[in-house]
């Protein structure tokens, strides 16, 4: 970490600063500039330091982190990128793993027909959500215990692994003995309690990054799973929150190959929530392929005007069908399979 | 709800939106335009549609809600704006409320300094955090249940009722146990499950916006507390995430007079966290309170630069007590006592 | 556009309303609900209407458009896609186009030097700066005049086109004499004055998104070019301004199928301001043309290092080569050729 | 500045980018640290590197400044606040100036009528678009000279200085003869041309914060016109773009403490773009003279309903006169007059 002081800093404020970051057992680095002194700390450890704390001192202008404040999310922490393993199907390996489905389970009957189109047309994973955070209390809120039932019949009919939402703690278990990876949302990215207990787990954990989270905070959330024990996180871009009113969210495409550099975690597109509306989704599926992405997830319902929830930006089967058949070539043009 | 249709929209396709819209129990009103169709839906219980679903249903172009998709928290709900009372301190009230305290509970003895250190300034509740929401794993993560023992023991002292965070539902009996005003942070705006819960419950609950809500999801958040029969929801604009670098977030002040219009809830206002910098708290408390606000809360630490959380937002207790000789003229000027 | 009345609106104010539209020569269409009254208004010439002055009237909740605010440049006024020719170079057609070069042209030889290189490696049009917009005044404000030759220069020796910045009416005659597309950059795209000077012109117009324009905003003022009477003008998405800090700004790649769906003009992705970082050049170029782009902009130095400006974000040749290559099967992908 | 190198930086890469510095003709500290090497450039020219140049650099990682990209604008320039002295009125000083009128001026009559009724509520400068920005070709865009003759006749009746606004260099001349403040319009901050052009003239300079521009890319436009010899400069705060729908503009209230801690410059404030509702104007007017503002600016229209441009917005006399009323306290509560 850097801290910079004030121009009119004292030198006793100096002292103070040095005599503080040696307290903590770290070495300083002291530059004496014409303008300006400038405090380097030196440590392997600098993600345990608190940036904050310093600025609160007499004299300090402000700080600067030289080293990411995550580790075992880090690409430092591994030059090769992590596999991860779901009953076959491998998510960070050169094949595209397909991620599709109802936004909601809303019935035995429609999740069934869907896990079979979505099967047949190239998914390799079943989506569904059985808890649902909604934003209105008056909306439909998930089918619950019955709901990962059906998705388990769906996975047997179809040999399809299956992803679902977990929103709390007291739901991981329950949640865990149905699913095969277990997605925290975009809305609890940063509710640590659930993240710590995901971390006691060996599940698989599908973490969205939040509609304003930073890359840096998505992977800090990612963090809080790797450092519990559990190193099996993949973790999902599905837009932020912009200024832009056409689009629900704003598809952040940099992010992929940002994260690709930063950590060896595989990284799936959301292009539904990234935009909000159904004709986005497949070109912007196909960008986030050729950025990189390994997996990408859609929502794909029989009849999206009836779907409870998230109808604009569902797909029909037949619509989910033609979105595969143009993104085999954009897959093969980055040297992928679909 | 209005449902606006592309311009090149069958009769059918039309037909098909209108038999829906009569399906749910709504009447229709069509208007048929040079350019375009217009589909009106006339109800008493707007807010429970979703646009969305219509949005996905050929031929519709957008759609546009005309009533707010919350009920009881808003102004049509009550003309008369809700005052809340804690162990006498009214927030909604001719009274600026001040709450005030350390970050986190960090040992007993700073608590109980600072406590004191506010009482004598004004402060009329005290604040202080024994669970702790914090971006990386490997910070302070909060004392939990001593760190609750310790502000009951400062409320004793000092007659201070207290406010603390909550940040899961299995934690509600014990924090209710304890303090007077059950917190939700920013992180938890949208943790529907935590604010189900506390809809349940008879204490005061203090609902910050996240840094990326919407005022309307903040007031959404709101609504799930009070459809669930808890009436005690004070809302708190904390700053918004925004470009701007130089400051943690932007203070959004204008949401201090919309929440006015919109709702009947006491807005208070955190400018420690709307800015992230101490030398900002008192400027924008004070704009904060010449807008509007019911209440203030902000961050005091006996020494900031040794706090565990927060430092550079928080404010010694002498710089506390000048904030609140600065802040009462501005009360006076608005009507408002201090 | 539609108006929606306030809940408790008087029989006054919404004939207030319906007299004003009436005098302004629209037809009203009253939708009466319940809750509130709706008065929707007829006429193919909305975008001549403006919401707000209606808003200020006594009574009125809010307004929303229902047609959009521009018309030449809308897909409404066009189904078929308009295709620039540039010395042969079609913008928009089943060609990428690539346009390369350096960001400021900085002296003859290494614009030389540059030009061949990215012909070479097949670009189609030759980009760079003569006039510099620069933040601060102390950086290099481009060789002007003397910068224009040497691009006219470089288009003889290579017989790429070239297109270059104008910042103000004045420089409009003087760019044109040298350059075969004007191009207008991300602080000037709503530079009204510069725009209406541009309408008035027959040289193709590369007309940059701003940094915070919403793609509205970007499409009216692609119109105020198109209503003066030249209908030759490219937009560019070049990334917006967000929260994330990472990347220089947000390279928004939702803006090309939603500007393909609103409108017939082709689109340019410049996917180094987009990101602002060299390593992400290339993947977030690659996604554009997987999204639909028709053209791509990037910088490209002999050696970024001594660049005077924007150096972080410029492409070696070598790098643009490689690029290049990579590009070509996802153009092929989207059934396209480079 | 400093220069932070990769974790795997080579000897050779750290000894390119010191020579490279030493070259320009500044002083290295270097600090070899177990994990990375930080390079420190040593001199009072810093305003003078472009830290994207050294980013291109092979082993480098990030980049920071140590002190601002602008120079005569920072508080180190002047401690001492600068005060604007225009026909008598003093920005800058102890009173509060009002600067109001209509958004545009629309005929002689409506522009007296205006005037007269804002001096009698006690404003200070008269405020009137002669030439208009608009976002639509389609709107109305401004009397022009006609419109200036108005201003000079307003003034001459009530003795109120006038400012409007100026969007082309070739314009200054003009503009100049007529008014006594020439504003520089959001859309302009960053019109480099223009604002080396006001550079030259001798008249006070009202610029606008863009509404995406940071604060330290507004002070960076100040200072163009600051290093011309112009010293006559106030900014002005007007909402800046975020994500929340149900205001135009979010008004940054941090903006203001924030500008006076880093610079001398005088800070008008503008509630009516800041939030595009006129019963939000006073509230926020009165937010911002309480956190620091030296000035404020509203439009004021004798019947919003038929303004021809940002109706919503503008207060009627009557309305104004309330406002004017409820800012004194305000003003006094923080020891100013208004």
């Amino acid at each position: 970490m850097i801290i910079v002081m004030q121009q009119n800093a004292q030198p006793k404020q100096v002292e103070d600063v040095v005599r503080r970051v040696e307290g903590l057992g770290y070495k300083v680095h002291l530059s004496r500039g014409e303008a300006r002194t400038i405090i380097g700390i030196i440590g392997a450890d600098e993600h345990l330091l608190q940036p904050t704390a310093f600025e609160a001192m007499d004299g300090v202008e402000k700080t600067m982190r030289v080293m990411q404040p995550f580790k075992v999310a880090s690409r430092d922490f591994s030059q090769e990128n992590t596999v991860i393993d779901v009953g076959g199907v491998k998510i960070g390996g050169p094949q595209i793993v397909v991620m599709a489905g109802p936004c909601s389970v809303e019935s035995r009957e429609m999740l069934l027909e869907t896990a079979h189109a979505v099967k047949e047309a190239g998914a390799t994973i079943l989506r569904g959500g059985a808890f649902k955070p909604r934003s209105s209390p008056y909306s439909f809120q998930g089918l619950g215990e019955e709901g990962l039932r059906y998705l388990a019949e769906a996975r047997e009919q179809t040999g399809l692994p299956v992803i679902t939402e977990v929103m709390t703690p007291e739901d991981i278990e329950i949640v865990g003995d149905y699913a095969d990876i277990l997605q925290v949302g975009a809305r609890n990215t940063q509710n640590y309690v659930l993240l710590r207990a995901l971390g006691k787990q060996n599940k698989p954990v599908f973490l969205k990054r939040g509609m304003s989270s930073t890359i840096q905070e998505l992977l800090m959330s990612a963090e809080y799973i790797l450092s519990g024990g559990n190193m099996h996180v993949m973790v999902c871009e599905r837009g932020i929150r912009t200024f832009e009113p056409l689009t629900r969210f704003t598809f952040d495409v940099n992010a992929i190959p940002v994260i690709k550099e930063m950590s060896h975690l595989p990284i799936v597109a959301d292009p539904a929530h990234g935009t909000g509306k159904w004709s986005l989704v497949a070109p912007v599926a196909m960008a986030a392929v050729a950025a990189g992405a390994d997996a990408i997830m859609v929502e794909v319902h029989p009849d999206p005007t009836v779907a409870w929830s998230d109808g604009a930006q569902s797909l029909t089967p037949a619509r989910f069908a033609e979105m595969m058949k143009a993104l085999a070539p954009v897959a093969q043009a980055v040297g992928r399979t679909l």
